[in-house]
């Protein structure tokens, strides 16, 4: 009996110990049973689908020359654009973008679809000590445009997926075009899923001057960030990045070339409809679960409900501590990966199975839903 | 005849098809003859000896996590310290230090070897609105040092090579501890050359707080940066690395793990006694050689001087030009590969033979001569 009146996971040590269990498990897991038996639904898997050739070439003198020379051709197909730069990670693009174009004491305005603003823009006009305001109403965003602003943002999704409407996104573009002020598209996942899934343009070709997309989401990507834009604004980026050591490194570069030649939009939609499936299953089954846009979730709350609906003794822990539980269960029962299980001190709980994870590409999906299904039985017999 | 009274590379845009030549040539070669009769002397290779399986771990979540860890142990062995903090570049490093630590208006001070200092140190300052200082003599820092410095920065060996003496490098760090002020080593090759060459303690040893060493530099590593120190100013400055994407990613972690695993004291002493043999033989021959810390160079002025003695018709091109005509020679008729044949436009057109290179290992210094050698005499028929 796990069951008690105190938190099993109480503080960061815990958070970390947790994982560390979770990393054995995963590997005896391995050892017994072959990597193809795990099943990584977490969608953070960093993508790196490099051949030994291309290896060999990687640690020679002309191997990143030839993957810089790809990957301008791979990144102008998938994100439009004169020039391509490759940034560490989508925040180094966006600070290295500020640090080149947004002189102190004017204006960053940033428009998005829905409050917060990822940090590292507001952040890096901290920095650079430019004035920041951000806005996800159009008419607010008309009524405090001034003179002094030297750079618009927009975030064409969000973290959670929410994604910026077409009027708006022409609207913020043609105001600041009037105004001759650069405009850079901040599309980390909206890249991908506004043009696959939602049908929008590419940032670049609704005017954007500049645009960053990640290279690790919702494509087998690594970790990193992809910029493109006018070769004239990349080129003063690109200086800025070097000196303070913002750039992608080789490695990272080659890993982008591969992942942007395995993408397909396809794929992409073929998991919008493989989610679609899946939510009708679960929704026929619980109440817990919410739609992703590439998979479902379940947050903490929501299971805690859940599993009061189903159980007639009060479980005495956290509703935090039944989503590591259940995490742990999909791990060891049933070889799934989610974020909980593994994931780093201070992250959400919620339970995310991610359809365009790598490894759902041959998942069949009344097996998954037979998967969590019993995992969730087991959480209720603990 | 190639020879005539212009220059043959006269702008960015030559460079950069002279770069494109090389380029072919050695994709020829290697398409022809193999990548083992290619022999890399630039130095500047990015390592990255990786295997299937470690790429196949890669892909996954757990992947990062076990190189990680693994970096924390081979970390530690090699530069000390309580934490081991992977970044994107030395200069990232140096930026997260300085935005973790140094606040507004107080005093960064720099002692090194001999000017000029790395600019992304006084660049990172400046950002933070930091009052910038350097020396390069113990009695001036003394006199400069005062209550509202934030940081000391010791740079243990120059761009050049030229490294910090012992004794100098006791003394300011003393002068630091005795302040309380956190001490910076930015041992970007001084970690691996002060140790094996010059038989000089670890920074870390010697008393620093911190220290910051490229992985690319005189080891098989990535373009990268690797911090130790004690835990808790890493923490900090793991936390705004994070914030603004200065970490390295974990192929590049993975590479640097790799790297530091082959790393061997004795290759590099090795390389040591192999360049002292070649300055032998190359001094009994030319008088245009200068020794580096682990090979031989010779600049534009002193190669147009070796051919001026040598031919009694005067070249009528550029210093430059030679350097660059030389280098193609290097790389067509003996294919040894040199930066000037490689470089990006603006880079120094120096020829150097790195003897610290992975492809000197194996390479019988009487060959390496007769190479050089007859390279230069068809310089000189030309």
């Amino acid at each position: 009996m796990l069951f008690g009146d105190y938190m099993l996971i109480k503080n960061s040590l815990d958070e970390m110990k947790k994982r560390e269990i979770s990393l054995k498990v995963i590997k005896s897991i391995i050892d017994k049973k072959g990597k193809n038996s795990l099943c990584d639904l977490t969608g953070l898997s960093g993508g790196f689908l490099a051949t030994q050739n291309d290896l060999n070439l990687l640690e020679t003198y002309i191997g990143p020359a030839i993957f810089e020379e790809e990957l301008q051709i791979v990144g102008k197909e998938h994100l439009g654009g004169e020039k391509i730069f490759a940034v560490n990670r989508t925040s180094s693009g966006i600070l290295a973008t500020i640090l080149a174009i947004v002189k102190k004491n004017t204006k960053v305005i940033h428009f998005l679809p829905e409050f917060p603003a990822h940090p590292s823009i507001p952040r890096s006009c901290k920095l650079v000590g430019a004035k920041y305001s951000e806005f996800d109403n159009i008419d607010d965003f008309k009524n405090n445009f001034s003179e002094d602003t030297s750079l618009v943002v927009i975030t064409g999704s969000t973290m959670d997926h929410k994604i910026l409407e077409m009027n708006d996104f022409k609207a913020v573009i043609s105001i600041a075009k009037n105004n001759n002020i650069p405009v850079l598209v901040d599309d980390a996942s909206g890249a991908r899923l506004r043009t696959a899934i939602y049908s929008q343009d590419k940032a670049i070709d609704l005017g954007a001057d500049l645009v960053v997309t990640s290279t690790d989401k919702l494509m087998m990507g690594p970790r990193g960030g992809l910029m493109a834009g006018r070769s004239e604004l990349i080129d003063k980026i690109k200086t800025k990045a070097h000196q303070f050591g913002l750039e992608a490194q080789p490695p990272s570069i080659l890993a982008m070339v591969k992942g942007l030649e395995e993408y397909d939009g396809n794929n992409l939609r073929e998991s919008l409809s493989k989610k679609e499936k899946l939510v009708l299953l679960v929704d026929n089954n619980f109440s817990m679960f919410e739609g992703t846009p590439t998979g479902i979730m379940v947050s903490e709350k929501s299971l805690e409900k859940e599993v009061l609906l189903n159980n007639e003794i009060n479980p005495n822990i956290s509703s935090k501590d039944l989503c590591f539980l259940w995490a742990m269960i999909l791990l060891k029962q049933e070889n799934i990966i989610t974020i909980p299980a593994v994931s780093m001190p201070g992250a959400s709980p919620t339970i995310r199975f991610d359809l365009a994870a790598n490894d759902a590409k041959n998942l069949n999906i009344n097996f998954l839903f037979d998967k969590i299904n019993s995992s969730f039985k087991t959480l209720l017999s603990v």
